[in-house]
């Protein structure tokens, strides 16, 4: 299967990241904000590509110029994106973020209306999944219709075609009409999925149903609370289709969790938490990186982890990404896998 | 299982359903319609009532006189609407219907911002489905939010606790964005199904992918034609989940497949055709009828035919389904089951 | 100017109007409606053609059957109907009614997403407004864009060619986002208006503003109650623009105000009362038959009370509206003019 | 009317705008946006402040840090902000904009289901409207409904208690569905205005009818192209009701007509243009100081184009306002009024 043309296509959301420059202020004293390129899915072919795979985006952007703003950007990076179609009437995200360390990093999502979930069949069939090895997509491209019903189509296809399915479970509790629906969606689509990857909160809104109690603080939509027993939700994700399930801890590294049983921990590299927004995107990109090499998982988990402690230290998304040998050397720099 | 309070608990859609009393004219000509209910769910809600089943009708109405006129009709049928919830600012559902006998019966859906699309996680907590035997959805109420959450919702709360699921197809291409969603969206839920009632058009929607052609004529969105290849997608359907596929094919019988591949033909019972609407789900009726009792495939679907049959020569829908001494001795009078 | 093609042009609803058959009957124990086509400025272009004028009617359709039944009586009428656009993705109006004499008359209004609605700019320059004496528009087509610029543009079209602008106040309030914006648009639009045609809670609803309180009873959407001072609100009006004001008042007759502050009473024709709904119609069908024929406005009101008075005897609006010489006669046999 | 509490009340829509920091780059290059506070009414809120004026603002936020940024700032600067309501479920608006002098520049406007859009009756009945002795308002907040009836509403209201009625046409045609639905719309509220701010191209958007087309380039919609003549535009606009229009004419300076017929010219004072976005409205603001303080139209619209022409050399729009002494010495230190 490596002879196929793309090592990954990576479908859901783009959107331009606007992080505040003043790291620390509070939000209504921010004086100005970097202009990056973000959203789960956008961040991860970067991630991908900067680490040497091959990688194509299916995400929508508007006829505007901040669609252009993402365009320039993925062609600079070297990121497929002849299969992107532009969206009439419909606006290019965007996201505003503020930065205030450790714990505070507010955000404000301009999704309404937006192009990326105008995604359709028409676009899933142009895309060129049979020749992809792993199929991406996040749990924010399943949030609304047409989108939803695209993206599950194009798990189908990649299902079909012998390609692998990976699902960032990307739980951003505002996008969705009941924070339940989230989980019910979720469970739908496992049963196409290979590997899983997510935050115990993520993990938790995903598995769990009636009880579950979400709330989110400092507007942190990116990092919701979610009430309920991780263990039992790993299990219940797990039992119904993937192989593999990631677990995010952020400081306290990753856990991976098979369907055999057996589970894997990956300690992560100490560092000064500087902005999390984007970590979790580049430790998909470093963990997928060691996955499509054929590594073991806490080989490709502790390449995630170095990824994700790179980002840590820095501004912003997309573009902070690391190269391939700049992560390795960080690794080896820090003792090794 | 037996000691529920409910033999069965129908969640979807409802409407007035205005049926031409000018039969064979054309549209354009009708001078009159007659007033029954409809509407996949409550049609069997009824029907079922009718045979002697314990059934309760999850729908929503509007706050307006046509809500009025399906509750007031209900409360007579001895139907349960204890937890029918009425959503203001949104319409009861409408379906306005010619009857141009054999083969044309036009209709029109009255289902924009609908009260039964309604349905949310609230409505089918406050359902008594742990009281139910068995749970109905029908793939209309999948295809729109918040109701096609609501209505995962429901099916997974049933498989908890021991009910068991039904899913009509209920195929209407023109309630979904695209009709290549209809099947998405089936083949995600088709996992905590038991048992799936059909046409062969439905089961090809549902089962089948990219190629599919829905194609509509006269009008009549109850029968949209499907290409493809009706025995692959019957295999489709009992590969995602269901024990059993009921496969309605109007004067050509019920076949029953079921997942160990065995396969039961049920015999109609030829009666000269007044009008399809409504047959479908007194077939339903007539066969969760024969379910609930415990009785083989073959006598089940003998059940639901006779219940068809009895409804094919009649004018509408709820209002005409038979009661079970009606259709016990339908069945006697042409040479038992 | 009577040389022009037309004598009115009638823009805005349309619809298959289902009048209950069981005159007397609670709604929910109806057992079946009559089909007719109504709709204030439908009804109005069959009663004036019936009365021998030349209309034209600028309404739209959904592409399903029941804008063919709209379209099929319209030309059986002789109603010029070559401008009605059909909409795709949007249902023809439809509206349900109850029938309890004297005083309950309950309707419901399907027209979410309404094709009548979605006339553009588009439609009114392809209609031929130029050609015509009069352009009469309604309330109800004001209610929601794009219809609300249309039918302004229209006005304004009217106008600069000098045909003569009727506006039928047709205060629908389930069909306006807040009942207030009925009346910021009506008083919006009475510079560009000739004469205004009304019910006293209609004239309240468009004049008066921060402390109108509106209700509805019996569900009958048509005659809504607005509070206030309907005299204060005749002189409101007249100072906005208008040369006259036609106020029906149904059983008490027809009061005409002119801006000189001249007002004509002219009696109505005592009936018995069988169903009120299309009355209003009626009377503004014989008005404004009266009008254009340059007749004086005593006259004019007293041909609208008769036609009025005939409509109210009957079942429904636009297939019951009186011919010429028949509303002649009536007028004959009660005493005349 | 001096002694009223508020000289002016502003209505209509507010944001947060990022310009781009980096002048002269094509969009896609941009590093870095300031954030700014900016939208018409917000805009001349703060200019007229900073002018000594007591102003009042009626927009609305939605509940999110963008919302609490916008707060903050009219707190900083001493605009009233009691009366703006925080909209649950939509989004404080925002603009992107890039700044390539001398001529392009590009904006993005987020106001899909934004806020300010939101404003009700209810919050015009709660704003002190006649406290003031001013009411402006701008076209962007006729374009849809609620915000469109509610701004009428509040134009009522302030010619009632003898309030002046100032509109800033404020053309934006993506945010209206159909160009002309603008002049359409401007045309109906005319009656209610006394004066009438614009450019030529917004003047005859509002004025013209049929034959205009209009065009954007660049993505500059704060200047769309508008055909035809402008001085019949003119004359359209006074013929409709107010008494006065201020022409906006950029470097060509400002000229003043009066329904009279008499017109006005007051030349500009030249600077290097660095940015026009908010030049129209620091001119609003320092052409409304003028007349508020009972000035002559010359030296009023010689103070409106000082302010325009101290902050078209500036980076923002709200922020960079002229104060009062400010804008004085301006002028004074070129010759003067």
């Amino acid at each position: 299967m490596t002879d196929r043309s793309f090592d990954i296509l990576l479908m859901g959301r783009s959107s331009i990241d606007l992080y505040a420059n003043d790291v620390g202020a509070p939000f209504p004293e921010i004086k100005s904000f970097a202009a990056y390129v973000g959203g789960c899915p956008t961040n991860i072919s970067v991630g991908t590509r900067r680490l040497g795979l091959r990688s194509v985006l299916l995400t929508a952007v508007g006829a505007d110029p901040v669609g252009d703003f993402i365009l320039h950007f993925l062609e600079k990076e070297g990121v497929n994106k002849d299969f992107i179609p532009r969206k009439k009437g419909h606006r290019t995200s965007a996201v505003i973020l503020g930065i205030e360390p450790p714990d505070k990093f507010p955000l404000v999502y301009y999704r309404d209306n937006c192009a990326d979930i105008e995604l359709t069949f028409e676009d899933v069939l142009a895309a060129p999944i049979p020749a992809c090895r792993v199929l991406l997509i996040s749990g924010t491209g399943l949030s609304r219709e047409p989108s939803r019903s695209a993206t599950i189509f194009a798990v189908e296809r990649a299902q079909a075609c012998g390609a692998k399915v990976v699902l960032d479970l990307d739980f951003r509790p505002d996008q969705w009409h009941d924070a339940r629906a989230f989980g019910v969606t979720i469970r739908s689509v496992l049963r196409l999925t290979d590997l899983v990857i997510g935050t115990a909160d993520e993990v938790k809104a995903g598995a769990l149903s009636e009880d579950i109690y979400v709330s989110v603080e400092h507007s942190q939509v990116s990092g919701a609370h979610v009430s309920g027993d991780v263990l039992k939700a790993v299990d219940t994700i797990l039992s119904l289709g993937p192989e593999v399930l990631a677990l995010k801890r952020g400081g306290d590294g990753t856990t991976v969790y098979l369907k055999s049983g057996e589970q894997i921990e990956a300690a992560t590299f100490p560092v000064e938490v500087h902005n999390v927004l984007g970590a979790g995107d580049a430790f998909a990109s470093g963990f997928l990186y060691g996955y499509l090499k054929g590594w073991d998982w806490h080989r490709a988990a502790r390449m995630g982890n170095a990824c994700g402690a790179i980002v840590v230290m820095r501004h912003g998304c997309a573009n902070f990404m690391p190269y391939e040998q700049e992560a390795l050397d960080f690794i080896d720099e820090r003792g090794g896998f």
